[in-house]
């Protein structure tokens, strides 16, 4: 048991602060023989990348990754995969007040009540910045899935940003890589635009609301009873940074639902099952079905603003403080690739479970 | 790794099935010297038992737990301790359609694809009884939290039930024993009959809300990244049976603040930091903090129902199915105590944790 | 991690006291559809039950093993699999100077100063009784084994007890079964008879050696660096009470060798590698070779006997102290089934996770 | 779960290959407030590190190590700690023959029989460069341990290379430091250096068996039944490259031995028990009484040697093989620092979870 340590069988443990020389993660269990490089993971880094726009902090990091072990001649050897990025954009500057001051809602105070010592450079650990390493991990999770499950594809987009919401109507994914929310509805951007920029304007931040999809998952994954797939992605997407609630399918709109309504009824199709509804998220008891995976999850607003807060300091002394600095109005949009590269580890590391205890086999119908 | 343990170092193993001769868990990494009975844990069974309402499945089962190892002369031994509870209500019946035939929104299917073959007998593994296991482990916990943390108040109650919301201002903690919904709310009662009756009387089933507050809870339990307080209870809340989504303090609705707004400003009070709100729901940055800790999910409503459902069976025939047997109408009811169970073991786990890292000191403030 | 559970993907859980109602084991990850049942397990608790020659303790229990769960109709359904055994013949007697003294060379002083209250009784979970869980759960093992490694065969026997050695050159595997050693050597029993008889009679008892013997286990099972095979054999020998010592093929001897003589020479045999010596033990670099795997392991002498011995109580009063009950004179015979259990479990344990990592998959020779 | 982790709380996780660019481990689990720096660590991959004497390979390393994460103002955080250490010295060569061979005695089959793929530059992954790896988390754990358990001392030290064996009469532990062989008895040191010059001018290399003393162990660290400390121990010792046996106390030798002889008898000293012998080596029931711990393992001759062995390459072609480069002819004294690296951690390891799990109180005597 490692506290930064995240999977099963396919593990990552990510390591480094917002400040240090550099951070990184260290990928186990990957299977051998799976072609990998730098380039690779790199593009999942670069969605990932604050500076990318506007709307997200103007640190400018290149976040340039280095594979140092587990990969010969292009391909996984089946031991640990290094990944490093160097942290290139660290301001020296007076953290004077920070130093010893508790923003509200950031963790500065609860890892002082616990640990009694703080890197409080850029937040440490609590930094936004661990979740590069997580999508580095992802990167690797997403190159063994392209061999083991290749119709399997993972699409994470922006369903609310504070009181804007997806059109459901207007669905379309083709748009998500087109504009700087991962808003899969090109006709809503500019008002979403409109809205941040106010947000920003107004020395404030906003919380958000994402989605990720995930089509093409084989049936059987996940394992009852404390090892459930959505147990897992709910952990997965909980971890990371901000984050205050998952959904699987229905989510909490599931409490509001009759029996009738919510089952999803079965016909059978050309090559097995198929569902009339999906309001289970495509997760039964635990276990995959098939049918498309629907997680969802709430990321509150930054807390790092310009509008005075009330707070303490170490010394116990009642202050007002203001959060200077580089730090994005919403934070929630950076969380889009993140819990794709979460969802992707969570898949796969289950797949390899299921592979260790089933052998792959499947149950006939018909 | 073990399917079936929950926990880092206060771990607990179920095993079980619906119809099986008997189920239980292992409790592992309790400490020792801590007095403990069977009464002490009978007590949160029969709080869970199915048939102590008459809006609960009429099943009855003493669900008579038996401490099996682990305890010597009315105190644990730090040894692995058995809690066996014998299934005695297993009625014999003709399984004939359910034997071959998936119900919708179940995990008959699940199961099925996964492994090939399923105890359909109640359910089998998949069944809720698995939680009274839970509910066992969870009083173990109690036990400890009672001399390792006095203080400490895990309160579980219904904040919804399909159309009907608890009214927060009429929130009276007295009352949540007073009633079959474990409903902080006299006079609401009333009309939570009714709608659950007209339910049962329609065929049909409905979803609910459940929340837990845990007070007194000491701060500087959990650790980052993956080892959160808040990370491993969402785990603990999804991994119960028909559970779609977890929220912290202000869950899903953190979406639509603004960072002014969600700021738990911070003033001194006598002993330490004063919070003037409560959005983080007692945890930041994946540490408590000393404040309440506030958890809420969602259950989807009971999929086995009178009202016919369109499925398949094993051999891909379309079918017409109607879920006979005693089934609650509102499943999430007995997911109150179940739910405290776990949240008493997620709390006294990261308690130890933190004992080993930190060795329960505190970082000074003032 | 649960301090009770051993293994990685295939996990069994043990549970229960000498003295207590029963005890059991959980066994966890097991593949489904496996045809098993409690004849089968029991065969193997036969093996080892006390009573079953009269170098073992005269106390007579059955070890009838009950499957609670993880079973259905003959099959193992891949949920968890409980196996209990009822404690029969805990004779009622007066443990008086037991209760509070501790045995020269037995848990009793540990248990006291770790946990500060032990169950006395039998010596509670530090008795051998425990392994009648492992031996079980490596009953489920060889039952998998069986499917998915149809030519492995696991075979324990004694090398040593006190100052007698096997003979290699009379090496007989046929034998084993046939004498209350394990000696795979018809010739050396009465002599081995007589000098078990004359340690017994001098109130005294005595060490042992056990090698387990694994032929046509799969090559390339085991994993760099802290998963290798014979590690995770060398802690599943070690942690089996009273031993002191594991050895993998050449074991300590290896020491005393040169880079020359300790090379296994490789010619091309007709279906891969032909080893032309076996120093390795069928391990190189934590991974099966295919070769057969040797594993060794010494057994203290059993620490309670009727010589008396000086030690003191939990008072600090010094005092002489005399064992009495039913104690094997040699507790590492019945040490032989159990390691074929553990060895069955760990071998089990890799093979799943190959599978896991590899898909099977092995990599080409010629 | 992780292949390349070790550790229970205090874990470390290891990466990278002989010819990569860097090498390095996680430290995660560490207590917070720790004083620790890159001098600190340093000293101990000092002593570990090749080229120290004419008896280790002239890899010339400067095995410099550089924190990466964790670290604060001098001080441990609590959040995990990455130590790197660069590959410089890797010679650019043609790899030729070995590429594609398989010496005897090596992972290489090993490794390209389980993942089809391997680095065989330098053995890559089963080099012993990883160990320098383990060494570095050795140098936290003591520097946690110099807090925590200030008296406790971890020794190491040869006891046997090929027929020569350490004189335990002329144990003298103030030696250790002052010869290439970390051997506790200067008038020996020249026959030990004749015998690894004869060795080594007949192109040939031999086995060692080190010894590990812990001295001022706490009582009551270990846990029963396969969290042992001796069971940790053993896993932590075999682990190490080219380790086949692994003793605790009497070791292999306690299966010759009678209970008689065997009882360690137990008198009351001025704050404790006191034992009047130590054939357990400090560890009854897989816990510590406060003994002395007492851990031997053998190491097996180098396997890469300058006399040619028969082997196979990856095409099937039976060969002939020499290895090249530059080759300890006895790598069992390199393993002494990298045993008593292994000891601290599991040492730590199980006093934080003694921690979790009792508080560190201790059963009174007296």
């Amino acid at each position: 048991m490692s506290f930064n340590t995240f999977g099963r069988v396919f593990t990552f443990t990510t390591w480094g602060e917002s400040h240090g020389p550099a951070l990184g993660v260290t990928v186990d269990g990957c299977p051998p023989g799976v072609a990998l490089d730098e380039g690779w993971i790199q593009q999942f880094l670069d969605r990932r990348r604050p500076g990318s726009s506007k709307f997200t902090t103007q640190r400018q990091e290149p976040d340039r990754v280095r594979i140092l072990s587990g990969v010969f001649e292009g391909k996984t050897t089946g031991t640990p995969i290094q990944l490093m990025i160097e942290n290139t954009d660290q301001r020296s500057k007076d953290y004077g007040e920070i130093a010893q001051a508790f923003r509200p809602g950031h963790a500065d105070i609860a890892y002082h009540l616990k640990y009694g010592i703080r890197d409080y450079r850029g937040g440490g650990r609590s930094s936004a910045r661990e979740t590069a390493a997580r999508v580095a991990a992802g990167g690797v999770a997403q190159a063994v899935l392209r061999e083991l499950a290749p119709g399997l594809r993972i699409t994470g987009y922006m369903v609310q940003m504070g009181e804007l919401h997806l059109e459901r109507a207007n669905f379309d994914a083709a748009e998500i890589g087109r504009n700087p929310f991962f808003l899969p509805d090109a006709a809503a951007v500019p008002a979403w635009e409109d809205y941040l920029n106010a947000t920003r304007k107004a020395q404030d931040s906003v919380g958000a609301a994402v989605e990720v999809l995930v089509q093409g998952c084989p049936p059987g994954l996940g394992a009852p009873v404390y090892a459930k797939l959505d147990t897992d992605l709910a952990a997965a997407m909980m971890s990371i940074n901000a984050v205050k609630g998952v959904e699987i399918g229905e989510g909490m709109a599931a409490a509001a639902l009759t029996g009738t309504a919510n089952a999803d009824e079965i016909r059978m199709g050309n090559d097995g099952p198929r569902f009339l509804s999906n309001h289970a998220g495509g997760i039964l008891g635990g276990i995959s079905t098939g049918q498309d995976i629907v997680v969802r999850f709430a990321v509150k607003p930054t807390s790092s603003i310009l509008t005075p807060r009330r707070t303490i300091n170490q010394k116990g002394e009642e202050i007002e403080l203001i959060t200077k600095g580089r730090h994005d109005p919403c934070v929630g949009i950076r969380a889009v690739p993140i819990a794709e590269a979460m969802a992707a580890c969570v898949i796969l590391d289950h797949l390899l479970l299921d592979r260790a205890q089933t052998g792959g086999q499947r149950g006939r119908i018909g």
